[in-house]
């Protein structure tokens, strides 16, 4: 924290004290899953797999100044926490003075935990050590006036974490901290029943990063052909066994990022953004914040012999690959998420009694070679290329050597530095990935020859189950690139995306059964997030560049009875009324043409200011604003002769943002059914784990 | 049609031939269903209950000019029209060159259609006389160039009708019409199989017009407490046994309205902007368009005694009523639909073959006190209170006649000229009922006793009970200004409709569960179409109105972890991490406070210009632009504090517009089931009147 002086507090204090209803004013949170100034974390109202490994991180806050500001400043690092098993099932109502309700049936699990004799000490309850005290300051911002202003809240920390233990036994139980004398927090921890049945041998985790309905029907609307108000054709999605929706709030913001919703979706805990499996202290070091056990974890060290794979067309330490094994505050670390592959968290701070981590991934395949190269943004500058060998990986550079990479051997394919090309740049724009010296070698050519989602996830399932040899496996596929599309307003990009993500899907049902494994394995495909996206029109876009004002340009867009039908699937020259079923060249499930005269016209209501003409951006993924002196602006490269869109965003975001929606959730295969109805992003995870049997 | 002289056409047809690709650039559709110059209504690709009655209209057309000018626009009237029964189930692709395929099984049904040799003649088909050969002109624009250039294309047309004929042999028939020597027109038609097992006896069809997942994850924010991401109650619609999504687009555009697709659910047939219950022809006449039988009018032929209801918060001729029982190709006609309430179509045009209609609903409650008065918008002026009187209705004004009126006669309940009052200001600003003169009986004084969705559904729901006397019934019961709302960009009131939607949900769950009739109901509730809406972030009004540019205004929008929690649920002067959980006066489900401080930032990708400064609108709806001289333009009096955001409209539309999301339908009770998935919204149809039981 940076130094305030005793003049500076006392001017705040007056500042503050002469507010109407200061409290009132607080929006940035101090600690988000920490109402008053005694924290625990986990929070309240956290559930746990039986027996699934986490950190607790104990906190107790002293604001120097602020709308909380308390005894000068001055710490009280008294403090005591105990835990108490209680009555079995559900969530009493916090018990705002003490926990009470000892039922005495609080016999213990082998895991040594809970003596059933009321709150047990920590410590003694999880059998572990009494970590040291540590201390810390922080600082944020109450709200934007006093970011304004810049008049920050000091805060003064004492606090305690307890690393690696676990609670096995299914039942409530009371987190007890007592602060400041005789203030008192308690987290209502759960652990959930888990099913001893095992479902599913295998599991496929499609993720469509970003990926509403919304954008699922405008995808249809340009991949299959509809008659009369008919399809003739369905997406895969269309006819998966069970469809339900999933919230993707956060535990402190209702907006989240794809870290965060990925912790919710792998470990089933709700976190920050940002936040790799762990829930966010307010440390300054990226590491030491209280971690999870994810899916990914507990799959290696409960299924014996099972393997594990990874798969992403976004860089493999980006947020959604990265939450199957990392932990950490900063899913910019992503150096240090290629490192966790590979090795445990212990390996990064040997006090975190956490030895198993991931144990190598059986197949790790995605972009983001600037993370293996040395040097580069790799950890700690090492050669990762040379560290996955040495563990045994065999390493594959482009879509041919994935095709004849063995299905014996660890498998790392990397393809690019960066993201993975989008699939309309490889498939109907090639001439895109030329000039980029992106080649995962380093060798500054270009790389041209990356494979598919299809490809990557078809070739994983082949090394996984090999390697499994019946033990069954788990793995994560992501499109990445619907979200990175949707970001830059790409919405053609991100729908190719989308269509690719689906037409993956069908390929990966008709290869398990060909395989005999379709009736052992289930397949989930959702979203993290989305974007608010929607179609809500044509654009003529030739009758839009003839015009030569904003006003006029608009025009070209036609709503309700002239939004007309889609010409994405008629031959070029054809009408869209036509019921001729035609196949373009990347065949059924894609358009046939992608650049009719009448595009959809669609968009989001969170947008920088830029320019719309609806065409395909000819040059690669769009770029429609950049920055500039007072901050970001139109981009003039971007769809010169198209009419601007004024913003809504603050002019920091160069780029659309996620918002709230509700995602789709379709699962097909063995235990389909348990993903019906509407649930949150975290049941997702035990539904999972159960379906895999992983219950102790 | 204008008449058009030679010269002009000369000049035209110069102009088009001059054209690149004349064809490409039409977009503005001849007729939609309609891809070659022979027209069959119901067209290609339709489905029928067994037995649902329809009409159908032939067209043959001969444009004078444009890119499919034909014999100089002299119209062949020599067509001729068959049918034939083929094959049972599916669609086979269409037969370019006839039909073929006569597998010998076309016996025949009571009903008196198919002979089983061959191709027979549509009128000896149908039982019916050959109708009479009608001719007309009408004329279109292919495109926006022609549009501004003022130069339509002309068509002379041939057509006939067979009226209120039917199917009723489940099985797949084809309708070929040869007309212009030996071109053809096929259409395939399917006879839908229907259950004979009836699994409901009552069926209430809840819509929420206009609404998406996204604004129901918006109203679970505002309406329902989170702690740490978990919410502590939930909305009933996420606890219905079972749910699923709806593709919403309609025969001849991907965008529809909601008397399109309230036709689609209520008959289970795509059609056309703006139409009720009819496929849209090309003459001049509102009425003259072939019809389909709706939910309503089969209910009343084939369920004897049954009881049906209408209650909607809109005028009661809007779309969505309206398609309960309506037919006409415009959904403006509000007094012919009142009309059509009472009167079968045949009191319309005596030759309609159509004696039944809805034979008088036993309930209809909502406002539209216009289309009853005597001397306003009334059938041809007429006291339709009257009228209705005549019929043996008992007719209420406001909520506390509605509550005392008696549950044995037939009810008409009409509480407001106009849409009815919305939940946020009946309830939260009731003072903005005042000073309308929108009393239902035409006295010029205020309306401010208004029954709200769920008084008027309980109340339905007795009457209906009542009088069926164990018949069963069919309710439809709308939550309409989540649409009018939205258009208006009105997101609190919006997203208070829902909430009540949802809160009656819940109580006519609550209230079936007490009748002992839950177990013999089905109850839907679904939507018509969506809006691109979606909530990306919050806003700080206080800020933000503190600002004096556009740019920092829109600093006051927090996205993603600086998005923070909903302050609805939390009391005015707490901190929305506090997990004290409070009812606001309006009790559960709905919002503690309205107006905090840190405001839901939300909005459309489709907007007009408008300025944002997200607080409600305290003196009732929004009016975000208004018309001016070049279009539609700010409406000064809207947000002045606020943001401008330039839209991406067309500068004639003054509100937002619909989007082509498919929207989530949710399914309770008996034969809930059926409804999981992904479905097109007409399969709601055949899916309700099977679970009612009204196959033949």
């Amino acid at each position: 924290m940076g130094a305030l002086n005793a003049a500076k507090l006392a001017t705040l204090a007056v500042l503050l004290s002469s507010a109407l209803q200061p409290v009132l004013g607080q929006h940035f949170q101090r600690l988000g899953t920490c109402p008053t100034l005694g924290c625990i974390l986990p929070p309240d109202l956290t559930d746990f797999y039986p027996g699934q490994l986490f950190d607790v991180r104990l906190e107790v806050h002293a604001p120097v100044n602020g709308s909380e500001a308390f005894n000068d400043g001055k710490v009280n690092d008294r403090f005591t926490f105990c835990i108490e098993r209680s009555a079995g099932g559900g969530h009493d109502k916090r018990a705002e003075s003490g926990h009470g309700n000892d039922d005495g049936h609080g016999s213990n699990n082998g895991h040594g935990n809970g003596s059933g004799n009321g709150c047990e000490d920590a410590a003694r309850f999880f059998g572990v050590k009494e970590p040291a005290l540590e201390k810390w300051s922080f600082t944020y911002f109450e709200d934007l006036f006093a970011q304004d202003a810049n008049q920050p809240t000091v805060v003064n920390v004492a606090s305690k974490a307890y690393r690696g233990v676990q609670l096995s036994k299914p039942g409530s139980y009371s987190a007890v901290l007592t602060f400041n004398g005789k203030s008192q927090t308690v987290a209502r921890w759960t652990v959930r029943t888990a099913s001893n049945k095992r479902k599913a041998k295998n599991v496929l985790f499609f993720i469509g990063d970003g990926m509403t309905q919304s954008m699922i029907t405008a995808a249809r609307l340009i991949g299959h052909k509809s008659i009369n108000g008919r399809y003739q054709t369905l997406m895969q999605l269309d006819q998966m066994d069970a469809m339900g929706v999933q919230m993707t709030h956060s535990i402190d913001s209702f907006i989240t990022d794809s870290a965060n919703s990925a912790t919710a979706l792998f470990s089933g805990k709700k976190s920050t953004v940002s936040a790799l499996n762990v829930w966010v202290d307010s440390s300054a070091n990226s590491f030491d914040d209280p971690k999870m056990e994810t899916i990914g974890e507990l799959f290696k060290r409960k299924r014996k012999g099972g393997a594990l794979g990874i798969v992403s067309t976004a860089i493999i330490g980006d947020a959604t690959p990265a939450a199957i094994c990392g932990h950490t505050r900063n899913r910019d670390e992503e150096g240090a998420i290629v490192f966790e592959y590979l090795n445990s968290p212990e390996a990064i701070n040997a006090t975190f009694n956490w030895p198993t981590g991931c144990q190598q991934p059986d197949v790790i395949l995605g972009g983001g070679a600037e993370l293996f190269l040395p040097n580069h943004s790799s950890w700690q500058g090492q050669d990762m290329y040379k560290a996955f060998q040495k563990k045994g990986y065999q390493v594959v550079f482009d879509a041919h050597a994935l095709e004849k990479a063995n299905t014996k051997d660890r498998t790392l394919g990397i393809f690019t530095v960066g993201n993975m090309a989008v699939w309309v740049d490889r498939n109907v724009l090639p001439q895109n990935l030329k000039g980029k010296k992106t080649s995962p070698n380093g060798d500054g050519t270009d790389a041209v020859n990356q494979p598919g989602l299809k490809d990557m996830t078809l070739k994983a399932i082949d090394i996984l189950h090999e390697r499994s040899k019946g033990n069954g496996w788990f793995m994560m596929s992501e499109a990445a690139s619907i979200d990175k599309m949707m970001h830059v307003l790409d919405y053609d990009r991100a729908l190719g995306e989308l269509l690719e993500l689906d037409d993956t899907v069908k390929a990966t049902i008709q290869h398990l059964e060909k395989m005999g494994e379709m009736d052992d394995t289930l397949i989930i495909v959702t979203a993290d997030h989305g974007h608010g996206f929607d179609v809500f029109g044509n654009a003529d876009t030739k009758y839009l560049s003839a015009q030569n004002t904003d006003h006029t340009k608009r025009r070209a867009v036609g709503t309700y009875q002239t939004s007309g039908l889609s010409e994405f699937q008629v031959a070029p020259g054809s009408l869209p009324q036509n019921d001729t079923i035609v196949f373009g060249p990347q065949g059924p499930n894609f358009p046939v043409q992608w650049q009719p005269r009448y595009k959809l016209a669609a968009g989001f209501g969170a947008n920088p200011d830029h320019r719309e003409n609806y065409k395909l951006e000819l040059n690669g993924p769009r770029l429609p604003a950049i920055s500039g002196g007072s901050g970001v602006a139109l981009n003039p490269q971007d769809n010169p002769d198209g009419f601007t869109v004024q913003g809504t965003l603050a002019l920091t975001e160069s780029q659309g943002v996620h918002s709230l929606t509700d995602v789709s959730i379709f699962a097909h295969g063995a235990g389909a059914e348990a993903f019906r109805g509407v649930q949150n992003n975290i049941d997702i995870f035990y539904k999972v784990a159960d379906a895999l049997g992983l219950g102790d």
